[in-house]
């Protein structure tokens, strides 16, 4: 089946949409009508994303870390259209069976500080990559990541999250040189990562103990935050780094 | 045998020093007495800091992605000594074997980018995780990591080399993480990162082509440049990155 997606239709890639905050991006473009074709990932068959029923929605299943999966996903999309107007990545781990962010240096492991950059960071990278031909056009395009706060090494001050912490700040730096490429083979393309502030999901959940209530956000609330910042980059914004309010975070 | 390094002596441990800049900072240590006893850490048995005969040295074989290595090397640093006044990491890796920089996203792989972090980033802070021990006590303590300038984020508007530049960046966010440790746990060591401008060593042989003579440092300049940094650094310094001239670097 050959999509109809040329002329002023939109198209978008959520990836890690199965739950959290990738999924409720889905609801609203949906709900917003913002794109006429919307394509989504997950990994857990039993997504949640798995129920929604719209035509304009299609679901590919792929694991972030295993590079021939994004490959596949991307030759998907091109059999349907060679124009992605907004990818969005919400890949991301916090804690998974036995790995729990680290306390104190007595608690790391190698084996779980490379888990921690091959989810948070290299596949990110590895989707800047492969979506690339998808974002060499000439309409506005983005390529948003969501990072954390905790991931900016100035504003540390606290300790802590170890593997968590240097994921994203990794995740940064690969995003920050992807803009650069970018301006260059895609130079309508802005990639930025984004801060979504604690938000109510799976991941956050163990952690939310101390969160004043006015400080922890509905995915409702973090992705319509997230959105108005999306509509409001500039070219000149690709490379940096930005939190749900629109303010410019610091590496 | 058990080495007196009790009362006015200094003990310093060299992490990569089989050549290059690690090298060259064990035989300042020796010429200079900086220490009365220098444990030095090589990888290749064939290193040339096994030439050098000195009763101060002692050389450990390490590797530093098996973390059963590093705790080897303290362990046999604690049959003699409690105490080390300084910690130098020199280990790093841009390129081997068939692993070179990356120019572009088309040449990303995700295992030699796993390598990167592995070498780069996890090995330093496993390295923090089992010398804090070693730290733990009353004398003014160095514990010093060479970074680079191309792993600062915000320093970033060429692009490229996207493993390397994201294990630095890594790196730089494990210690600063390791410094707020360590301000509880041995809160007189002061942890930092340094950039030691480029250096002629093998690491940037392939790369010196467009480096202005006067901007490529000698192994010997650039060790008496980082000392003077180190000599310099005040307890409230820990947990930052500084360049061979003193400067603060940005994230
Ligand atoms: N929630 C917060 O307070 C908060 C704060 C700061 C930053 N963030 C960041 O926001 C992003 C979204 O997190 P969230 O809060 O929505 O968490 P979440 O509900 O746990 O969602 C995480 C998503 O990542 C996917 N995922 C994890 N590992 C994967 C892998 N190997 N391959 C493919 N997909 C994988 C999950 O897929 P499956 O469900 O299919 O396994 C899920 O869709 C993350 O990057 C997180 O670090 C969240
Ligand atoms: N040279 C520059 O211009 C420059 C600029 C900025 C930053 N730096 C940084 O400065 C540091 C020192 O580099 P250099 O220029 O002196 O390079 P080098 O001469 O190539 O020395 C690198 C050192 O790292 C060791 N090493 C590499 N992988 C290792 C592993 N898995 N386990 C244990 N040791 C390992 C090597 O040991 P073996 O010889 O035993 O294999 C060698 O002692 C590195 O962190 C580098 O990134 C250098």
């Amino acid at each position: 089946m050959q999509i109809q997606t040329q002329g002023n239709s939109t198209t978008a890639l959520i990836v890690g949409a199965s739950q959290g905050i990738g999924l409720e991006f889905v609801r609203q473009f949906i709900q917003n009508n913002r794109a006429q074709r919307i394509y989504a990932t997950y990994r857990n068959p039993q997504a949640e994303i798995l129920t929604i029923s719209d035509p304009r929605l299609r679901c590919l299943q792929m694991d972030i870390t295993e590079e021939a999966q994004i490959a596949n996903v991307v030759e998907e999309i091109k059999t349907e259209t060679s124009v992605l107007n907004y990818v969005i990545n919400c890949v991301g781990v916090l804690y998974e069976g036995a790995m729990q962010p680290e306390k104190s240096l007595r608690q790391l492991n190698s084996e779980q500080l490379l888990r921690y950059f091959q989810v948070n960071s290299i596949g990110a990278v590895l989707l800047a990559k492969h979506i690339q031909p998808l974002l060499k056009h000439q309409q506005r395009s983005i390529f948003a990541t969501i990072s954390a706060k905790v991931g900016s090494i100035s504003d540390n001050h606290l300790g802590g999250w170890y593997g968590y912490r240097a994921s994203k700040a990794a995740l940064n730096m690969f995003m920050r040189t992807t803009a650069l490429e970018y301006k260059r083979s895609c130079p309508r393309a802005i990639a930025v990562t984004l801060h979504p502030g604690t938000t109510d999901t799976q991941l956050s959940k163990p952690f939310q103990r101390n969160v004043p209530p006015e400080k922890l956000f509905s995915v409702e609330r973090t992705v319509q935050q997230l959105l108005m910042v999306i509509d409001q980059l500039k070219e000149s914004d690709s490379g940096e780094f930005f939190s749900w309010d629109g303010d410019r975070l610091p590496w």
